[in-house]
């Protein structure tokens, strides 16, 4: 018996005890600093990690075991409290080493905002990548209130980043005017309201793409995911976006990483916001990584 | 600095401070005294202003930002505990100075037998109107154990003074017999379970027509909107409301008012009911008031 | 006045009082002692009753009232806690006695193993049954860590009992490698996901069976029924499920009975759980006992 | 096995199967139709019996257990819904009979208006008899918003009935002053904020007298009952209650009916509320019924 | 009528409709941006009005009745979101204009730092002021992670700017050692865990002085406070800090204004902690504003 | 950087990298599969390890900082689902590796009986112990129908190991006739509905004894720690528990290992129960562990 291995109930299901030995990698980033209205999802990611115990193992989506992917549960990133920057720079070198390791980085947020240094480390490594984007807020302010660091700015960035033609929104219902105008005029893709749809026209094109995805619980309905900090009504179901997933696992993309962001469980008493987004996670691990 | 003007957090979101050049009127009617089963829509109103703070002032479905509207957030209309009688002639009292004064008069309820003393004063102003109800149930009846006063009447009552051709009830799945009796003989529209399929139907016909709008939140299934007094499952979903709004929005109906009630938010701790209730509002102003 | 018949509140609505002269009988079966994840459906069985306070007694969908069907509300059958073999046994001689009495059972649960002692008395009467089956989990297993006795269990021992070309189950989503295989070589049927489109076809081929129906409330989404123990996202709507009901309602299969398992109120602070339970048990009162 | 028996869970727990043997009847009052704040208590009497089913049946504050008292549950009285006129009525009806029947009749609220013809009753048959009372609030107000039939006002309909001389309050913290000064003028009783130490000093004045005891659950602090509707902040504990329960056992009071109501669980996810009113209950059960 | 007043249910009960003849003004500062665990206090102004409602007007603890004191509730300041330095500077604005006008200013919080501002204008104008804290922390840290501006400081900034022997902390039971050790040497007065008992000794030496009072609602223990951010198991009752407050109002100090901050409500679904909450205000009103 | 200690957020706060130092060792027992009324410990561990997050690290209690106790967070001991036997003996055989290592056992639950398998290890090692309980339950059952693992024994069971005259009980007030006649016969110690007081009387007389504690966090009053399975009106407060903990702290008796038990988390959306329970193990670290 080794007593400090005893970590069940701490991880994701069926997390491997070997770092190196591992193709993903499962971390948390619990930081929601920036965010505006509801906070909480700083306890995001631990509760996903909670929900996984009630998780069947075997996907009949993907008929696929989660024995059959090697994938380690590293915990959340020490992130410096009420500190944007700093929080941002401890993630991307994180990522950095991650990727640098040849890991698949697969992150539970924490406020969307943790996405944006997980972009940057990414395109570092793959410089023609693309990005999947599903949310119900546009997220392309440049700034809130004055700050650019900011919940509502990171596909803004990735914009600027890797190219506005490189990158891909799906489900928005929410923005300002300016956020939908630079939608339209600057090159990039976005699909309003659905998600399923629009995606299976648009994988073709993104055929032997590498492809990072980044999803907003919220792109999912309240009804389906009330513990968000931002809950938008008029989104779209679960079932939809396990078909999502579903379609980019059978499509010939390369996913080199991806997140699921802003689950906050305090505004959720029935928990099926983090059951839901552990099944998620599960599709992803059994469907993206390969 | 003016003390007497700080209400922010307790008027609807980007309330104009003006009421005489106001173009509409958002009011609340906290009354629930008829209510049978689970009563507390009295809370209602001040939730969905409260919720009005997370909200987005652009909406991409009308693609207009609630700077473009002129509205005035007038508060809630004081109402005499336990006495509907005096409440509604309160009301309608009330209903009939803002509309003497041009108001686009926007109700938040509190139960739905509000709505009864409102149709009265708007159709005193406007004698060819019709009646665009939205609903779980079909609130046809004459009166309830007894008592006409009830929360279960109010459209019977409007088919008996507008007529019941010019009544049009949408997404109906709850009712006595003899109320859907009723409304197959007496020559009024009822769809039965959906609404925004038959609204493009119906919509046409009432071309040119002034049309006032009363939706009960319960037309919603209760996973869109649980908090509410008498759950109905088998409803529609926020997106399919949110398309009946903009159906409406852009069809040649001229829409004179509006109401949203029953929203009870004691029922509902994750709060997603007032948060998509503030939206509806929202979608509203944006869509109806010209 | 007689003293020991108010049990008004306690019973389903419009329960009748006379045993004897009843159709049918609703019997509770408060077990949940073989739960692995979330616990707590013991107390679904009465705040179903509770919640049918709240229910309109007429059905638009069935065109038909509570006062055209005769059935008692016999309460919850008393089990000894903490063991299951003892309980299944009392179930079993429970639902023998109902069955020789000529009774329709209806039966609300608790866990879905109590449903497996109720199919071995319903097969016996019935050695013909057919067997339709509604959940999001497969319940193929042969046995859950070592114990046979166990809620994944029961329609992998009904196969074994009325042989699987007679099971049907619908909207599955959720088990082991092993149960899918099952499900496939076996010769059962099986409609992963969706409830009403198969079930559409496969009613026909049903055509005068007997047939015993079992729901799991887990087969809607979490959104729609999340107080349930094993919430599964991706599940069916309410308006899917009361459609199916309907389906059979109006198929030529004859229904010998039927139970709806694995409300766990807990889980539902918003209490919409229950409530459209109850909906679902005055829907098959009205639309399959006959 | 007999059918009509098995209402394990929805009585209180070890009620017994025959009403002529029973020394006590527990009865149902769910009424709450004259509630200014917080509605909800209809639902108090049936939550309070199944949160019963947790408890243990002996108790070591009386070191006696419920096998030796012989009760019976009789299950909620009937009431006309929103009607408090016809409710009332009936409620006083129904205790007529009962008393006529010589039993001890133990109420569960409902709102505190119940008591009131409950008070009635037994005045008829004990025309010297005392009241208790436990309480926030005073309940003296003549009527409320012009209305006489108020759950505010039954504690001064019992003064001019039986006389403020033989009305003694505890633990009131809340009221109009014109009730505190009635309070001060008329000659009743009445103990501010504390139960146990002025009830200790009054119980010997009132050796050998017949007492009625009529528990408002909010006089305990909001801590230890938030499931009610006007909670009131800076009450007693449980154990304040508990002790105030077993003073009047080991007195020579003589008491000869008592009721707990204001029990709303929908404020109270946590349970707590109905779990302790369960275990008053069966304190009251235990002491009081000899 | 004037439709520019029906503000009933959005300001506390009773507000008189005009500000210049009032003798005190409530206002919320609906802050929460440098809180560490669980965010939202910012909800906490609108929820306690909103609370006020269910409130008796007359209070035993005073005798005393909210229309003998005129006060004026004007809404929430406008703060700028997630920017502590200008927020901070509005407050302090706002104070000096409301303090010019010899109102007595009595706020709502929001986190405990909206109290530094209100503390400095104070000072501003009674250079001899003391300060009485009630509290669970010690709120004596220089900085908080490096900042200056953290809710964990405002306690040491008021021993800085009033000097540590005019600074009065009760009930503290939670700090780093260094606030502990800065209480012990400072030469300010801390009382631990208790409130009522020490006030008892300290207010003679306090007599005739002006003083300001902080509250945080976490003073009191989690049972009678859940919904607050920082919940410190082991605090006073509600009745203790009723009788608190009931001391300083019969005391011979002068109290110049005061504040109730840290409510958050959504940790409390049984909304006991804003009812207690506007008590607490009612009480303030009536034992304070002279 | 090391990916695989990044475990922030899982374990307790402060818990050290390095098992081996460690003097202190916190194990989690997640089991609850012998509870009667309402399941839900198993998540317990888990959710006090979250909330420690929110403590300050030094107590004023203790006048003790965590960096002054060496301990280490070991997670949740893997339990096979369902089955107390082999769930007790992996315990037990965990508990004799542990103190063969010379650690100071701190166990979380989980049920009850999850305490019996520790305490036979440390009788094991310290054959002259005595068993301090503080509990509302006297847990002195010999079986639960039928079954003598059941979570009502462990108390009786350890009378049987180590003589009743080892065993005192504290806080108790809930038990069948039969535990309180053992308790008064065998000559173990029993103080009821207190903790505090005879705590205090009996430590000088356990002064020099070796010592395990295990606490039952419905000691207490349901008003303080909601979120448990078996809430029993009545107990005390967490004031006195904290003091109970510091008497223990301050006596003679050698404490060497202790636990915390019964933490139910779902039923308590405040969240006050996990961050109480997490305060008491932060003042067992600094008081107990020497």
């Amino acid at each position: 018996m080794r007593f400090d291995e005893g970590y069940s109930g701490k991880v994701f299901i069926m997390s491997r005890p070997d770092f190196d030995e591992a193709k993903a990698v499962i971390y948390g980033m619990p930081m929601d600093w920036t965010v505006s209205f509801r906070p909480g999802s700083r306890f995001g990611p631990n509760r996903i990690r909670e929900a996984s115990l009630g998780l069947e193992e075997y996907s009949p989506y993907m008929d696929r075991h989660l024995e059959e992917v090697n994938y380690f549960d590293a915990g959340d990133i020490p992130l410096p409290f009420g500190n944007p920057k700093r929080s941002l720079d401890t993630i991307q070198d994180y990522l950095k080493q991650l990727l640098a390791k040849g890991k698949f980085p697969l992150g539970l947020g924490g406020e969307h905002l943790v996405s944006w240094p997980v972009i940057q480390a990414v395109y570092e490594k793959y410089p023609d990548m693309a990005l999947i984007h599903m949310d119900a807020h546009a997220d392309l302010r440049e700034e809130y209130e004055g700050e650019p660091l900011s919940h509502s700015t990171p596909v803004r960035k990735a914009c600027q980043l890797i190219g506005p033609e490189n990158v891909y929104s799906f489900g928005i219902r929410s923005g300002m005017r300016e956020e939908f105008a630079y939608a339209k005029d600057s090159g990039m893709y976005m699909a309003r309201y659905e998600v399923a749809k629009p995606l299976r026209e648009i994988l073709p094109k993104l055929s032997g793409k590498k492809v990072y995805v980044t999803i907003d619980i919220d792109v999912l309905d309240p009804a389906y995911a009330p513990g968000t900090g931002t809950a938008e009504a008029g989104g779209i179901s679960s079932k939809e976006l396990l078909e999502a997933i579903q379609l980019i696992a059978n499509s010939n993309v390369h996913v080199v990483g991806a997140d699921l962001v802003e689950v906050a469980p305090i505004y959720d008493p029935t928990e099926q916001t983090v059951i839901a987004a552990s099944k998620f996670i599960r599709e992803i691990l059994l469907g993206w990584v390969k």
